[in-house]
């Protein structure tokens, strides 16, 4: 049987960096969402890429799946490993290759994670500012494009990694991109494999840009009468260019969950969480004009902080969002939207999703990073509750066609997967069937995390 | 003969809109470069996305090729008809179809150029900011993946292109992106498009990202002993992240070539030429501190202006620079090389590139977009000297080796055409045969600009 034979070989050179126990497999083919359990058949620990190589030249030549695995913390389904097979998890491949403050550059293997390279990177005076929230690893963010909290400001994975190591299907190594800023030599093959879901290569390493630590933060927080009035300041804050580091939103059901979940005492309303990063003289002006916009809008009690250790008692509360929001309904599912709009629709996006919410029998925070029009509602669903869960899909797919008709997109930040498959082709169009040709050009016989993304055969 | 079927076919409903005559074919199969003239077959002026859809029907029924012609300003034979067919001249298709301030967003169609577009921006106070000198088209820009001086504050086309309509090789019409500022859904076929060279598919529409005007601009100038020096002094820039929006490198022959060719009064030495954006504070504190660089360095006379007649006429003379270094040798062909280097390798680059052209006998200005550490050297050749031709290809080989050899890139922005095909290769190893399956897979007749990017059969 091709399993065992892969086995066999893949045993040879991974000594114990390999494993067919029943706990290991669940682990990895599970999920913190809604999605099934589907485990692979074997999970392996590569230690560098080259033995990535060897790995896929097996797995190739025996037709066997392979599910890249980083943190486990994507949420549209895409380590299941649907179609059973090899799930390679980088968790040993988490090592600073080189760190250059001198060109603002740091080369990273893809299982480390955005903690682990920013508590190293402290002592230097730069920073890797991409931040979903969750602690993900670097080569899983590459895969689905991430994005966050700083985006507004800094950008997203688009615009912070300049160049990876990938594996190809056939065990191929490429290296995209330079350690240049810019270049214009031949497809943004780069661009390509970010947002790619382990679908057309495996990332092995990355070459990232890195940011310089402000001369100073300042983070704030302010709350609102109501959600529409929150999402109005957004509005107009990003549609005058005001200098932004962070600018999210949070409704009423979310502080509520901070208090339960993390002792906070928010007011239970709407609030925004907003950060500057500048010198302390553009960090003042642009904290001060935020103040002004915000009253305008009826915000009370602008509070703003420029200690660490009280900006980092901010922040934790909206990183600890997803779990704070769980906890309004013990043992529950989420299932997770997040649509993005352009700035001038994300009143109604938000307002139109509210109502739709209010008049299901879901509860759904809303929340989101909603300097760049992209927000969520996390929908609790009972566990085994088949009723709720058809409800919440359609919940779901009604935000998603709502931001397609607003001239948005179905996934801002967490990617496609398996949860977005079914309307990739309203988004896109014939668009959706060139995805489909690129995959087959790079790996024809579906081998990488099949079931994802592209056009499913048959 | 497929030629004069296909003029019969397209002519049915182009009306005048097409041309076999010899002067039209021949202003498009030249360049302002070196490269010998290769004249298409027809030309044809599309009105409208549709149309290319039906002419690119026709083509790919007939196996001709197909070259998309914008401002006919790129440097590396791009626009050449290297094996006939129709050139899809672009210039009927310049509208604007939507401006939207409050979204930071534009729709326009390919052949608009951004002169044309910054123009009918001027009174809503925002501004399209990729400037690579000449007055392209922003078709061209986005198939070159253009950039120039204001990249190193606002990106290049990567950055500021959020979606595509393009007409596939079988006259298939995809819309890639959206109106979002982000997306993680699917494979980012705008990054795929952007930079392609017209071999992947015909670019007809962009929906392009604005930006604020600044509330205040200051343009500055000033002179270096000598080179060395001028290159430290934007590293130091650069790395400590001081916020300029343009950052330009003029050496001592450029500065005698506007001299010469714009009747200008500068210091025939090194300069820096420089701009901030930003509050009248944060220009004023970013000036100051770029001044007391400067110093540093030894650089002397550091003049700045606010005025915009002042600061228009200081980026003019940048802008011409092309035709003022052509001028100090009435006649001669231009060789452009275009390498990107990290920052910290930019004075090694530019002090081995001027070494070399000083042991050559061909002249070669040096200037560049230096923040993003991309420069080029100009080689001026006597017309139909081989001799020349084969010195200049040899320094123009070196460059580019070097740039490689340093972590950079053979191009920062002109892309590859037919002058740096021999260069992928070493570049990218086995990912220049991935564009090249990723061309067969969209394109597998090859009937999209042939002969330029990737890997050429036989």
């Amino acid at each position: 049987m091709a399993i065992d034979t892969a086995f066999t070989e893949l045993s040879s050179f991974l000594g114990d960096r390999i494993s067919r126990s029943k706990p290991v497999l669940d682990q990895h083919g599970g999920s913190e969402t809604h999605f099934a359990s589907a485990p692979p058949d074997i999970v392996v620990w590569p230690e560098n890429t080259n033995e990535v190589s060897r790995i896929l030249k097996i797995c190739s030549h025996a037709g066997l799946p392979v599910i890249p695995f980083g943190a486990g913390t994507s949420l549209e389904g895409h380590t299941s490993a649907a179609k059973g097979g090899v799930c390679l998890d980088m968790a040993r491949m988490n090592q600073i290759l080189s760190q250059d403050p001198g060109d603002m550059i740091a080369q990273v293997e893809a299982g480390l994670t955005r903690e682990e390279l920013n508590h190293e990177l402290r002592t230097l005076g730069v920073f890797f500012p991409v931040d979903p929230g969750a602690n993900a690893t670097l080569g899983g963010m590459a895969a689905t494009r991430a994005s966050g909290t700083t985006t507004v400001r800094y950008g997203s994975m688009r615009q912070n990694v300049l160049g990876l190591t990938v594996v190809l299907a056939d065990g191929r190594i490429i290296r995209t991109g330079s350690r240049a800023a810019k270049s214009s030599s031949g497809y943004d093959l780069t661009a390509l494999f970010l947002g790619s879901e382990g679908t057309l290569g495996i990332i092995t390493e990355l070459t990232l840009r890195l940011h310089g630590q402000p001369e100073e933060i300042r983070a704030g927080i302010c709350a609102f009468p109501d959600m529409g009035s929150a999402v109005g300041a957004v509005q107009q804050v990003i549609q005058m260019g005001l200098a932004v580091a962070r600018i999210e939103f949070v409704d009423e059901t979310t502080a509520r969950a901070f208090n339960q979940y993390a002792g906070t005492e928010m007011e239970e309303c709407p609030h925004l969480l907003v950060e500057f990063h500048g010198s302390p003289t553009s960090v003042t002006e642009a904290s001060d004009i935020f103040g002004e916009i915000v009253q305008d809008f009826g915000a009370t009690g602008y509070e703003h902080a420029t200690k660490a250790e009280d900006r980092n008692a901010l922040w934790k509360i909206r990183h600890h969002a997803f779990y704070a929001v769980q906890s309004l309904r013990p043992g529950a599912h989420a299932l997770v939207t997040d649509i993005c709009v352009p700035i001038s629709q994300l009143a109604k996006a938000v307002e139109d999703t509210r109502a739709d919410i209010e008049a299901s029998s879901i509860p759904g925070p809303i929340l989101g990073h909603v300097g760049d029009g992209n927000f969520h509602a996390i929908l609790l669903i009972a566990t085994d509750n088949p009723d709720e869960m058809a409800e919440a899909k359609i919940l779901a797919e009604r935000m998603s066609r709502r931001a397609l008709a607003l001239g948005g997109t179905i996934t801002g930040e967490h990617g496609v997967g398996m949860g977005k498959l079914h309307l990739m082709e309203e988004e896109h169009g014939f668009g959706w069937a060139l995805m489909g040709d690129i995959k087959t050009a790079l790996d024809p016989r579906n081998i990488l995390n099949p079931g994802k993304l592209v056009p499913q055969a048959g």
